[in-house]
Parts: C-alpha cells; sequence; structure tokens
C-alpha cells in the first residue's frame, strides 16, 4: 500500500527505510510471531503516521536532525499504532487486516496477546533511545493512555442505542486523532520547529485524524452494498454506532431504533434497508459535512505553514486521503 | 497477603504506600475495568517484587534516595509485573488469580487485553517520571522482552514432549527470574549502592526468582492430591511441563511418555498415578535439589552484603519464602 505515496518518490523511499527498521526490530525467538509480525509489516497500509510525521519535519524550515533519528522515531509512532491494531482484532474477532488473515484469526488469540505486547516493548525502545531526556517519552505515554481510552469508549458505547454522536467524536478523539496529532507534532520538534509550528503541527494532525475516521465510518455505510458476496455494515453489526447512524437516529429515533434491537442478527436485506433509512435521513450527508470541515480545517492551517515542497506534499496527500469519492 | 510481611513493619508499611500508589494511578474511564483492578490489587499476593527492591534500597549503608521516589519505582516492578499476569491469564484461560476470579474470567477477554495493556501504561509512566535520563529505562525495556521471551518459550514448549530441563530453566529464568533480578539491581542503585552491590544484587534476585519458580513447579505436584474436590496438576494438564516432570521423564521415559499423550484428559486417577510416579522417579527430590541449591546461593550473597536490619529481615524472607514445607 505504499503505492499511495508513489508519486512522492522523497517520502515512499523514507517510508521503506521505516519499513526496514521495523522488521529489524521486530526479531523475536517465536517462529509463528515472527512471520505474521513480517508479513503484517510487509503489507504496511499507508503508513500515514510515519508519513505525516516525515513531512513535518520536512516543512520545518532550517531543520536540525539527525536523518537516523527520524526514522527511528516515525517507526515508534508506526510501532504503537500495530500494537493496537493487533490488540484491537482480539476484542473485535477480525477475521481480516490489511486484506490478510489478522493475527489472531490466523494464529489464536495467545500469540496474538503476546504478538501485541511485544510490538509495544519495541516501541518503548525505539522512544528511549530517540526520547530520552526530552519530554516526549511523557508525552507517549499520555498518548498511548488516550488511545486505549478512546478504544474503551468505544467498546462501553457497544450495542448501547444511547449512544450520542457526541460520545462517537470523543470516542475517535482518543482512538484516532490522538496518535496522528502526535506524529504531526513530533515531527515539528524533532526537526527543531518552534512552538507556534508544533501547535499548528497538533491541530492539523487531530483534524486530520478525525475526518480520516468519520470518511472511514461513512465508507461503512456505503461499501459492498451492490455486491452479493460482500460482508457489509461490519462495523454497526458489531454494535459500533458511529456518525452516520448517530445523525440519522437524531433525526428519526423511531425508524431508526428497531434496527439496534439485535444489529449481529440482521439480514443482509435488513441492512440494505438500513443503509437505505441512514441516508434517507441525511446520515451520510451529516457526517461528509463534518468530515468536511475538518478536513478544511486541516488545509487551511496547512496554508500557513512556511511554503515548502513538503507543505505542498502534505497538501495534496491531506486531499487524496480525505476527499475520496463516495 | 501483605500478612507474609507482618512481622516487618517497616515492609510492610511501606508496601501498603506502594499498594496506595497503585490504586491512584489505576484510574481509568471505565467502571469495569476500574473495579476489577482495584480488586486485583487490593488483594496484592506477596508483593515479592517491591519488596525484595525495597529491602535492597534498606541495605545500601548512606543510601541516597528520596522515599517518594522508591515507593513509585516499587510499585512499577508491581505494575510490569501485574500486566504480564493479566495477560497470562488469557492466555491460559486461568480462572482464578489470587483465589479471585481472574479478569478475564470475570469480564472476559476484550476487557483483559485493555486491562492489560492500561497497566503497561501506566507502568511506563512510573519509569518516566523516575528514571528519565538513566540506563534503567533501556533496562527495563530489555527485562520487559525477556520476560516476553520467557512467556513464549514456555507457550512454545506447552504439550511438548520434547521439552527439556534446560529449556525450562531458560523459559523460568526469562518468565520469573528476570524480574526478581531487576527488582534487586534497582532497590541498589537507586539507594545509590557501588557496581560490586549492583552485580550482587542481580545475581540474588535471579537465585532467589528461579528456586521461587521450580518450588511453584514443585507445589503443582503436591498439592490437593488428598483432597477430592481440589483440581490437581493443572500446570501439567495445560501442557506446561515442570522441573519434577522433566526430571522423571529423563529417569524413566518409557514410563511417563505414555501421560503426556493426551495430558488434558486425564482422569484424577491418573494424575494422581502420575504424581506417584514423579516422586518415585526422583523428580520432587531431583527438583528439590536444585531449588534449594539456588537458595544457598542467594543465602551467601545475602552474607556478603554490609550487615544491617534490612539485611537480616531479607535473609528471614528468603528463608521463609523458599524453605517451605512440602
Amino acid at each position: 500500500m505504499l503505492t499511495f505515496w508513489q508519486d512522492y518518490p522523497e517520502i515512499q523511499e523514507k517510508l521503506k527505510d521505516v519499513q526496514g527498521l521495523m522488521a529489524a526490530r521486530l526479531k523475536i525467538n517465536n517462529q509463528e510471531i515472527q512471520e505474521a509480525l513480517e508479513k503484517f509489516i510487509s503489507r504496511g497500509g499507508k503508513m500515514v503516521r510515519p508519513a505525516l510525521f516525515l513531512l513535518f519535519a520536512g516543512i520545518v524550515p532550517d531543520a536540525t536532525s539527525d536523518e537516523a533519528q527520524l526514522i527511528k522515531i516515525a517507526a515508534s509512532l508506526e510501532m504503537l499504532h500495530s500494537a493496537t491494531l493487533i490488540h484491537d482484532d482480539i476484542i473485535d474477532d477480525s477475521p481480516l487486516r490489511r486484506g490478510l488473515p489478522s493475527i489472531e484469526s490466523q494464529f489464536g488469540k495467545d500469540v496474538a496477546v503476546y504478538a501485541g505486547d511485544f510490538v509495544y516493548t519495541v516501541y518503548f525502545e525505539l522512544l528511549i533511545e530517540t526520547m530520552n531526556g526530552t519530554p516526549f517519552l511523557s508525552k507517549n505515554a499520555k498518548s498511548m493512555k488516550r488511545i486505549l481510552q478512546g478504544e474503551l469508549t468505544q467498546m462501553q458505547s457497544a450495542f448501547n442505542a444511547q449512544n450520542t454522536a457526541r460520545r462517537y467524536m470523543k470516542a475517535i478523539s482518543g482512538k484516532t486523532a490522538e496518535l496522528l496529532s502526535l506524529s504531526c507534532l513530533e515531527g515539528v520538534y524533532f526537526a527543531g520547529g518552534n512552538q507556534q509550528m508544533q501547535r499548528s503541527a497538533r491541530k492539523i494532525g487531530r483534524a486530520i485524524g478525525l475526518a480520516f475516521q468519520v470518511y472511514d465510518d461513512i465508507l461503512n455505510f456505503t461499501v459492498g452494498l451492490d455486491e452479493a458476496d460482500k460482508p457489509i455494515l461490519t462495523d454497526f453489526r458489531q454494535g459500533i454506532y458511529t456518525l452516520p447512524l448517530l445523525l440519522a437516529k437524531e433525526a428519526d429515533a423511531s425508524a431508526v431504533m428497531p434496527y439496534l434491537k439485535e444489529p449481529e442478527l440482521l439480514t443482509r436485506q435488513e441492512c440494505l434497508e438500513l443503509a437505505e433509512l441512514v441516508k434517507a435521513l441525511g446520515g451520510l450527508t451529516g457526517a461528509l459535512m463534518v468530515a468536511s470541515r475538518l478536513t478544511d480545517l486541516a488545509l487551511v492551517e496547512i496554508q500557513k505553514l512556511p511554503p515548502s515542497r513538503h507543505r505542498q506534499i502534505l497538501e495534496e496527500a491531506t486531499t487524496i486521503l480525505l476527499h475520496r469519492n463516495y
């Protein structure tokens, strides 16, 4: 999936270095886990977190930074993300991750628990090697806690028909926005950027993170509807009620509530009806408005950064990442 | 279980402070997890790790240390231990922990995964607050990795009839001895003890840790045999082959091997036969010899430390902890 960055070789090359470092660090005395982690990393996803980190580091004028250190910090962000994904897949019993069987479904929960713990350990090592003596060790610990609290808020809200848009925003603020925000902030900080740029980076990261998650959740109500063999509304059926649904419920509770009784038992036909209902009640449009406002906020802030090739890439990537087709 | 320390009020009082700090730090936005963790901590076990840490800190002559810092570091050791226990119980599907339902059996694996992750996070925070800028951040990361590798070695060896005493010692060396060793070492280091004392502390901690685990594993072949309603040989039936069994197998493989075919399906009568066989083949005596040699090694090393009230407690506690009745 590093193809996402193929038009930006300066970033794509560095992300390959990040992947290489991750693979080198994730050596362990257990062949199963080793192989599972190697596959997991080689798939890699878009590597949004290290990419944002590297872009922000590149935007700082007269950056004072050691390239090898930056690659390590970029890797630490992806490590933290990977560890949370591996453990999330245990909670969700997700069969797939990045189009491959999840570590839990392939090797069982035992391996998945330890594999996640191991990735946390390597994350911790990378932090210590790069941040000992800086305030960013404790910032990372705080972010870890917020991410976890976001996951917990989501887990607690599962199958809860009283869930609200407000609570949803709180959950995704921890679950997704926190780490994207930290990625941007660290990019500026470790390249020697000033406080104003640091504040700006945090803000942009947060807006991108929230928008990214809202768009993802919109997709869960639109993807696969026409393809009879694809599972649809997968989050909803696991009791995860996201913004489109919550906005539709606010518009007409009595129409939506019946679907929330036993969402895991709905037939495909009923799911299609619900998707239609969410659309008709303005759930999709409303969520799109939220996401688009957040995207614009990010883009406006990006414009205030000092102009450079990296700023341009950041702007384009944000647009491509967030203004997907629906 | 702090009653273990009731004859040593100077340690018991400090351990209460450690418990108090842990409870204060483990606040989280999820009532279920919060309550589960509170119960878990209030039970507390013997708190061997913080106790060893505090004892070693007390042995250092002219100790240069801030009491509040010491309590935090002591808590960090117990936090790390607790996090690994919570995740281990997922792997083992353990119904009980410290005589109470394990977090996994009471709240399910989802809560247990996140509860363990949360305890790891708080552990990081405590480390960062007390060790930023010292070599002990990376020592902790290394220990974490070794503990995990010990757990993995044990998991990989499960149900493996080819497991050996050598491999067993390697597993418990990571799983148990590593953290006890770190506890003792940190005690000396953070009280300002010299390098010779540090080496000695590491060695003593390692010996106590190995002996502690071997005795524990012996108990699994002796406890409950006379009580018809108690589960017996619980480790063995989960495919965890420990020293008594492995030594018996080395003495007479053909007699022991039949029991290793489907250990989880053995009847109580067959388990009793096996326990008898392990005893008859010298498995218990052999394991006791190993444990007792390790205990003596620890006691000899303790004698070399500067004499003090804390050294005396350490000596007595080691004796009580390890020379239990069998």
